[in-house]
């Protein structure tokens, strides 16, 4: 028997313009005995989190870095994998391949969030800083696993990896929402979870940080903006990607942003009206509710990784 | 037919000394349609955390306070509620007020917690302050619901409220723990819990904040304390209940006491490595994780509701 190939990604979407519903159940089969669904609660705001920063890692990052480590594996192939992150996607990786028994390297950025590099290095990683933005670590990493026989591991522009986020679009669909708002930087989780919500039906609404708002003003025939420091460090990224771009315009039926102050906000509400700690873009979602109308609004709170000072800001500016 | 009596102190518990099997079925009954179980998570220390922080009301007295009114409300007696209480018992009586209709008043001291009046009041009921401690506002609303035909709803020494916190056991169970860590103030929590536990043969570890362990020295024959002020206002009890001290002498099988530096750090350890929002009770049977060892070990954080400058101080403690 031979064995499968890697998903193309030109060619990994159905008709409808979103990604494969095969790529889904395969991401589904893989994730579903290893990560447990993460909960819903309501929000104080009105509507309902998604707490993905109760996933492992903190953040729904593993769960396209799991699907896409694990297809790989199916296809019997068990090179290293190298990635690039600030911080969630290293996570994610480093777990997986731990998990998987896959050698990982992780390029961080030497601004990284210093508790997301000590994570991947107690995951097993081997964290390697560069003093590059999150793109020139990205190339670095493709670099070297093109001269190493590793595995670069995008950290959202992959089908692989859009199809393990999508896994949570699964798990929001059994919750009957009408409108679910996604926090948007390359766009990768808004691509998976939306080519699921959109074939139900569900609205959705992406978020992005002022400044970052680059998935926004592509598809608005805008130029790029530099992407520019945000609390919500994970939705910095300048370029949306060649795969994840064309899905966020198939499932996003709009795009709202947010500025610091409101993502600040939403920070302090969740700690101290919701209980729940919230990093920059886990929160961009909730700073958004007020601008998103619905029977059943869900917005997902990404991931809950941030610095103490951080925290220690949102909760002091809400005394 | 003859309505149902309210069950007696005196001989609500089984044989076998916990509290009466019968009861707390009744009291699954009632609160399976209302409160959804709340999530059990990974703890980055060690065991699991079951999170009552995301119970309605932010608190798992909610389960105590529905419980002893709809059991009220079936009995055909609709009297008016009066509750004292410095946060989480006077939220849990008046959401369950409102949702069975009935008035609330609860006195609270004025040194509660400003956001848990607020939070009472948002809810419908009456709030007023007293300048005196909880055990002078409770004399002061047992007084007036006696004046007023009303009701006074005990926070811990009642059989339908340690019943309605039994509940939480049985979410448990059905988690297969072999020990399960409980913050003990009056001891109502445990007593409920525990009984679910016991009769499951899983071990149960009472967790004090130091100064305030009432419950601790009344077991061991020593004189009681003065309750102290303590990081876990919630555990700030001085006297144990005439019900809830021999159940919890049934279902302890030992009790930790950990200090306000080891609350201050769980509360830290559980916003930035759990992503968790716990209040000093709350984090207290984490801090007490480390002394505690088992095959599957859950640690119960019973609430999440603090103050700004609280979580501000746990934040920047680990900056």
């Amino acid at each position: 028997m031979s064995r499968p190939l890697a998903p193309d990604p030109e060619t990994c979407r159905d008709p409808d313009g979103l990604l494969a519903a095969s790529l889904i159940e395969a991401a589904e089969r893989r994730l579903r005995p290893v990560l447990a669904p993460t909960p819903l609660v309501a929000c104080s705001r009105g509507g309902w989190l998604k707490l993905e920063s109760l996933q492992v890692t903190g953040a729904f990052k593993v769960r396209g870095a799991y699907n896409a480590l694990a297809a790989q594996i199916e296809r019997g192939d068990r090179r290293p994998v190298f990635a690039a992150s600030a911080g969630n996607h290293g996570l994610g990786v480093a777990w997986a391949a731990r998990r998987l028994g896959l050698p990982a390297t992780i390029v961080v950025p030497t601004s990284a969030s210093p508790g997301k590099i000590a994570g991947c290095r107690r995951l097993g990683a081997r964290v390697v800083t560069a003093a590059e933005p999150v793109e020139g670590c990205a190339t670095l990493a493709a670099r070297w696993a093109a001269e190493q026989g590793g595995r670069f591991v995008h950290p959202f522009d992959d089908p692989e990896v859009i199809a393990g986020q999508a896994t949570l679009g699964l798990e929001l669909v059994a919750t009957r929402p009408d409108v679910v708002v996604i926090p948007v930087g390359g766009g990768g989780l808004a691509a998976g979870v939306g080519s699921v919500l959109r074939r139900r039906g569900v609205r959705v609404v992406g978020v992005q940080a002022a400044g970052s708002d680059g998935v926004r003003r592509a598809l608005a025939g805008e130029a790029a903006p530099s992407a520019t420091m945000t609390l919500a460090d994970c939705l910095r990224v300048a370029v949306p990607g060649r795969l994840s771009l064309p899905l966020c315009a198939a499932v996003l039926d709009d795009v709202v942003v947010v500025d610091d102050d409101e993502i600040l906000r939403a920070m302090a509400s969740l700690a101290l009206e919701d209980r729940v700690v919230a990093e920059g873009a886990g929160a961009a979602a909730v700073a958004a509710l007020g601008r998103v109308s619905g029977r059943r609004v869900v917005a997902i709170v990404s991931g809950g990784n941030l610095e103490p000072a951080v925290l220690a800001r949102a909760a002091a500016s809400a005394a």
